[in-house]
């Protein structure tokens, strides 16, 4: 598997199954239109799986957790640890993200392509370790190009295995202290946005912090150049090894016709890089919430994406993701489960 | 059982198991505040259920159904005969929620309180028939005090069996043709608003249809006088017999202690005459969504809820609320299955 035959594999969604879903939308016994956007998220699942029926037959969400050599500059409340003692969390049962996905019935993945630690097995977890965090990229590119590339294959390779078990709804989570210092540099080239309208307090640095991300970033852009014609290029020298994991799991999902529920602002970022290799990868992603993080709006709007709900979460793990699956496969299932007016024998509505 | 020992029995919500869930929440693996409007919602389950670790047992929907003689004077875009119609449709599992309740995990019953006609016997159908619908608004009050009374019981006695199954999170759903000028009506009195400010165009009026259904609201507001002081003699001449089911329902299951989801415009202006009967039931209600309804907004408002998700939503049936169970089910969950971050060993914030 390289990346390119992936990229080559994405194709468009079915835009006849979409179609025939719309038309079948204005049958069901209900006022048409009066399921709102559900009815828009099914005619696009409709579309992305190929049938005027869709059904979703299993739910997933791998979180892909890296260290990122951008915390010697202070840009996190949290200390480094964090990402390994949270994935020893997550392997206990005990994060955010494990009783999210339990109230889902949700398939759960830990999957460590960079973590600065040594962690033990765990039938929860896939040990995929690329490097033991990223450069500084303060002082030089991020990732190497062996690096990235392993960390989008080992995102591909998720998707495809969860294609392969019959899961059809995914959810790409992560974990990685420092990571909103990298999802906004890539936010601010991918968007063509000011770091400053795209830069947060991530899990919550002060003003003082947030001052330092904010030079810290314009720093880094300085220095790299970062291009959006060149996303691989830009990946490589401002991202994260789960970013770029994240990136390769939405162009494998997308490669193999799964629906892609977002996250937040860092889950986004890999998703600005992913939809700037194959821009038909927007046809296969939804958007969960909006962040309260200020860069998320704005990856949205870029990705013509508009949030199921927005409940002010700014967690990360996938949590957001997994909390509108349920929604998701409502929208699938009202399409697909409800009888037509004349299936049922209701009268449709009369001329007022 | 009296509607009065019902009244009773409503207690104001354990605010010492929400006090100590809200410091729960500042010691759970996660950045504080960091599941934005989750974490309220858990706490004010832990403070319904009496306990700082809330778990959902078991989740149920009732849909009351009720003909409304209103709609002699063409006030709906359906013909009477589909509130019958569609029971049939619930019984046969082609509805939407249906399909809703089945993604949900949720238990259906429906409810005949008020269907003018004849319906078979059916495991997941409730004949707890009161009237053949209720009389024409505009010549007479729509229920006699008889009729209302055993209304408000059936709906008290549907959360009173919810409850002893085990089942603490509940929605109560609506059919009944007409019943959107009901609940305008009531909307208007109870939250003292124009009549033009909360009436829309139910399942789908034209222009036409909505002036005449103005001025038929106006003429009924005109007749009985109701008065938000005396809710329920509002409800007796406004009101209808699925529309008291679910006054009665909602009271009951506050005396009950479970959470309450309200679905759309009609089952919320059951919550507005069940909050000027006992005001403490308000502790028990969470808003799903927010219809398109225009009146939806001004109840809202008025009972101090905000939506959790806004997908532009018209349907009833208990189709919001049912969709919101996972949500209100994982702010429970988060709250009581994750780990403090000293159970979990991670490092806390550091001062930036």
């Amino acid at each position: 598997m390289t990346l390119e035959t992936i990229l080559e594999r994405i194709r468009p969604i079915d835009e006849q199954s979409a179609q025939e879903a719309t038309a079948r939308h204005t049958r069901l016994t209900k006022p048409p239109g009066s399921l709102g956007e559900l009815e828009a998220l099914g005619i696009r699942l409709a579309g992305i799986y190929g049938t005027t029926r869709p059904r979703v037959t299993g739910r997933g969400v791998a979180v892909f957790a890296g260290d990122h050599g951008i915390t010697d500059e202070g840009v996190s409340a949290y200390p480094k640890a964090v990402t390994e003692q949270m994935v020893h969390n997550f392997l206990r049962g005990g994060a955010a993200i494990n009783a999210l996905s339990r109230v889902a019935v949700s398939d759960l993945l830990i999957v460590d392509v960079g973590v600065d630690g040594d962690l033990p097995e765990h039938p929860r977890l896939l040990r995929r370790k690329v490097a033991r965090g990223t450069r500084n990229m303060l002082e030089a590119p991020a990732m190497t190009r062996d690096e990235m590339n392993a960390a989008l294959l080992v995102g591909a390779e998720i998707a495809h295995s969860f294609a392969s078990s019959g899961t059809n709804l995914v959810v790409g989570g992560e974990i990685g202290i420092g990571n909103s210092t990298s999802a906004a540099a890539i936010t601010a080239t991918f968007t063509r946005s000011g770091v400053r309208e795209v830069t947060g307090p991530g899990t919550g640095l002060d003003e003082d912090g947030l001052d330092r991300k904010y030079r810290t970033i314009e720093e880094v852009l300085s220095l790299h150049q970062p291009q959006p014609s060149h996303p691989l290029e830009a990946l490589r020298k401002i991202g994260g090894l789960e970013i770029a994991a994240l990136t390769g799991f939405y162009l494998g999902a997308a490669a193999e016709r799964l629906a892609i529920v977002l996250d937040g602002f860092i889950s986004t970022s890999a998703a600005l890089v992913a939809a700037a290799l194959e821009p038909q990868v927007r046809g296969y992603l939804f958007a969960s919430h909006c962040s309260t993080e200020p860069g998320h709006a704005i990856q949205l709007q870029h990705l013509g994406l508009s949030p199921l709900f927005n409940l002010g979460l700014r967690l990360g793990e996938g949590t957001g993701g997994v909390l509108a699956m349920p929604l998701m496969e409502s929208a699938a299932a009202t399409l697909s489960e409800m009888a037509t007016f004349e299936e049922a024998s209701v009268a449709t509505a009369r001329p007022t």
